[in-house]
């Protein structure tokens, strides 16, 4: 099988979707618009959830599960949360042979089901605050799809906490924002933007909406995670009170913040080259490859033996390693398909190295080879691990911050987005007429006020009223 | 809030629900037959996750993840299958606002969607074996639910295989079936009997169907998991074929297996007593408990920073420890609501501790308190986990051996069921009509046929025809 793809400057949603298809990470399903992922797919997703789930307990949260369906009545009782949602529920008509009396829904997200349990366990300001995750399957009936980035049915996990005061629950949106943001940076090594979405982008329900935006190599937007601070939009609904430390029976303020396998996507988008796909070592499943060449039976033997031995000492370093031992392929085939599949070292042993002590070190990140004695490899493999992280960290920084473009009127801000693309930081009244003016004319919507924006005094670039804070617009996925 | 439960020999069944609800293992959730797993029950289906996630890749297996949804032609394509699960399938007929097509049954097993996936991946012998694993939820919906064993939601794994041979599938059905039997035995502390369904109570669609069995303290059994020779039933409609190494079309034999969340019922039902949970220290999310009693402000302020101490360094040691410093309640609730969560050691330290510098510690299995010396604790705890989790088992042991009853006659065998409970083991024709005569006259069904049942000539408890092995009977769960 060929592994040819396409390149990133000729079609870079094919290049995407060949990457994916081909470093085996996901596969079209027979069920529309949901896909399968497959298994190297699955052990990056594997990756993210140890690291992600030690950070969220870390926090104070607990993991529980709730269930699959949803009553239709419950997802009515927030009118936002209905309209935002019930365009895309899939919805459970009959069971066990049967009609239902009530159609239950699959969960698009869990708040409702949630906060109906919430309502019965916290009754008392000791009983908050409540801090709860869930790891699950959502779905959302999406009219075109794409592996990762909008399928019908995803992974990904929930946080949901109520809160005595409207201040704690503002402050742990903002602490998971920036857990979100610190596992983008620090695991995936994606750099990322945390901002406020504007009311007409926030969650259907929420009081305010924040995100973490990444830049992918194609230069549009990924929203990457959202963190929300629900006020009691849901706790008056749902009735979630309690009593206060003075008797007083009190509704409770509660946050949402969710990431998924869209992060998957995402690392393809923003590391990827024409190549393949290029993991950071901190979530990469396979750290090191370990490839032998040889040309005869009696070398096979030896070069075996002696990379058998490195892959034991690569792996009690603490490294993930493996060894490709296959035989009905060549060495060439497969260095190309570890390179597709982005794993950060690739170690080649053949007869010269066996008689000279080396081997031969390659790096994909920067595709630099390197001939090293046998004795310093684990070292090496060691030492380059962090080297490498932090240098996707810094190439995608760099990336991003020259593709972030001031702009100062309407016709600049069009121009960029049409020329240079990448993300526009330009003044804007707040209003939702010109938000939308810009979208139809630009495909560009407004990615977030950045939480480090600067007050700067300005005019909205398309209407002229009185702005202070530049915010991003962006083409996104 | 009262923590009083309905003691075991009063009402079994009562005394199950009242633990699973009081331990907040599990809540009633408002969807029918659907429960909420609450983070203490999560965190033990953790501890059973990590530990048979690591089993089952240990063997060779990879996770990946398929569709939640099934189009309903394919549960159509294996006769048997269908006949099985339709009558239980919740089913989604509308999704993003429009009528489907095609209806989409919520997967109740995942073998159809899978073998679709399959039959694109499979080529040629140098693709099998293929060895797939699944974390995931399912959905079949029960009349008659019980938190835990029978919810109409639940998590579970399912492994599903494919090989050249029908000898490979075998090894590889019994090979899970064994590790199934050692995860319970030597991590949950459960001892099971490995066996043979007969055809009448295999899987909807197998060829042989192995289960392990576990008897519960009511003396009822319950099946804790099952692993399947499929034979070819499945790769004959789902076209999974595969050039041999001599260049011809074959059909793959298969295997699937899984355990769920009713093993957390079982956890329940072997170990408990009437103060609760009693979990071996294995699973036990939390191992040792530690709890200060104080009467005024100044011993509290010593106690605490002492525990504090102790803490760390049962921490260190490599145990899951947990301080309880709740105000609001007595170290007598404390005592009991950690009984009830069947945490394996509890260490209460007060004032005299803290004057003769010694704790004492409790034992949750067998309620013995011992003074020791603040020296010796961690170095004890260490020392107790082992002789915990082997008590555990060896108490099971026995009582699974002293509920075993050899039977030579009908009367015998509805005599026993109704007086003693347990298994009878009696000699069965393998017709389905004695079967059925049985699970009528005394609501016992055929729980397996023993692995390792010794060939012994003997006829039909029923209808007095030759048989050759004693087969097990029981009322179940």
């Amino acid at each position: 099988m060929s592994k040819t793809i396409t390149r990133q400057s000729e079609d870079f949603s094919r290049w995407y979707t060949d990457v994916v298809q081909k470093a085996e990470l996901a596969d079209y399903s027979p069920v529309k618009g949901c896909m399968v992922i497959c298994p190297y797919g699955y052990s990056i997703w594997e990756s993210i959830q140890r690291e992600l789930d030690g950070r969220i307990k870390a926090t104070g949260c607990r993991n529980a599960y709730f269930p699959l369906f949803i009553p239709e009545s419950f997802i009515n009782k927030e009118k936002s949360h209905l309209e935002g949602f019930s365009p895309e529920c899939a919805v459970v008509t009959h069971a066990g042979g049967e009609e239902l009396q009530e159609k239950l829904v699959v969960r698009p997200t869990s708040e409702t089901i949630i906060y109906y349990m919430f309502s019965k366990w916290v009754k008392s300001y000791r009983d908050l605050p409540l801090l709860i995750n869930q790891w699950a399957n959502v779905v959302r009936w999406e009219m075109r799809t794409r592996l990762f980035l909008r399928t019908s049915e995803f992974l990904w996990q929930e946080g949901h906490t109520a809160h005595a005061t409207y201040e704690e629950a503002e402050a742990r949106t903002l602490q998971m924002l920036d857990e979100y943001a610190s596992f983008a940076e620090n695991f995936l090594a994606i750099p990322v933007i945390k901002g406020v979405k504007s009311d007409h982008e926030r969650f259907a329900g929420a009081h305010r909406t924040y995100t973490i935006e990444a830049l992918m190599r194609d230069k549009k937007c990924l929203q990457a995670g959202t963190s929300h601070n629900l006020g009691q939009n849901f706790s008056r609904p749902f009735e979630i009170t309690f009593l206060d430390n003075e008797g007083k029976t009190q509704y409770a303020w509660q946050t949402s913040w969710g990431v998924s396998t869209r992060l998957i996507g995402a690392l393809v988008m923003v590391h990827g080259d024409d190549r393949g796909l290029i993991l950071p070592p901190a979530v990469a499943p396979i750290q090191v490859v370990m490839v032998p060449i040889w040309k005869n039976d009696g070398q096979k033997e030896e070069i075996i033996r002696m990379l058998g031995g490195l892959t034991t000492d690569i792996k009690n370093a603490g490294l993930r390693v493996e060894q490709d031992l296959r035989e009905n392929v060549t060495p060439g085939f497969k260095f190309n398909d570890w390179e597709m599949r982005g794993v950060p070292l690739r170690v080649e042993c053949g007869p010269k190295d066996l008689e000279e002590k080396t081997v031969v070190l390659c790096r994909r990140d920067t595709g630099t080879k390197e001939k090293i004695p046998l004795a310093d490899l684990t070292g090496k493999c060691v030492e380059l691990m962090p080297v490498i992280q932090n240098s996707l960290l810094e190439r995608a920084r760099l990336f991003l911050k020259e593709n972030i473009t001031e702009v100062n009127n309407k016709e600049e801000l069009a121009a960029v987005l049409e020329d240079k693309g990448g993300l526009v930081s330009a003044h804007w009244c707040h209003g939702h007429s010109c938000e939308d003016i810009i979208k139809q004319e630009t495909k560009a919507t407004l990615r977030c006020i950045p939480c480090d924006a600067p007050t700067e005094m300005g005019s909205c670039v398309i209407c002229g009223q009185p702005s202070e804070k530049r915010v991003l617009f962006a083409r996104s996925y």
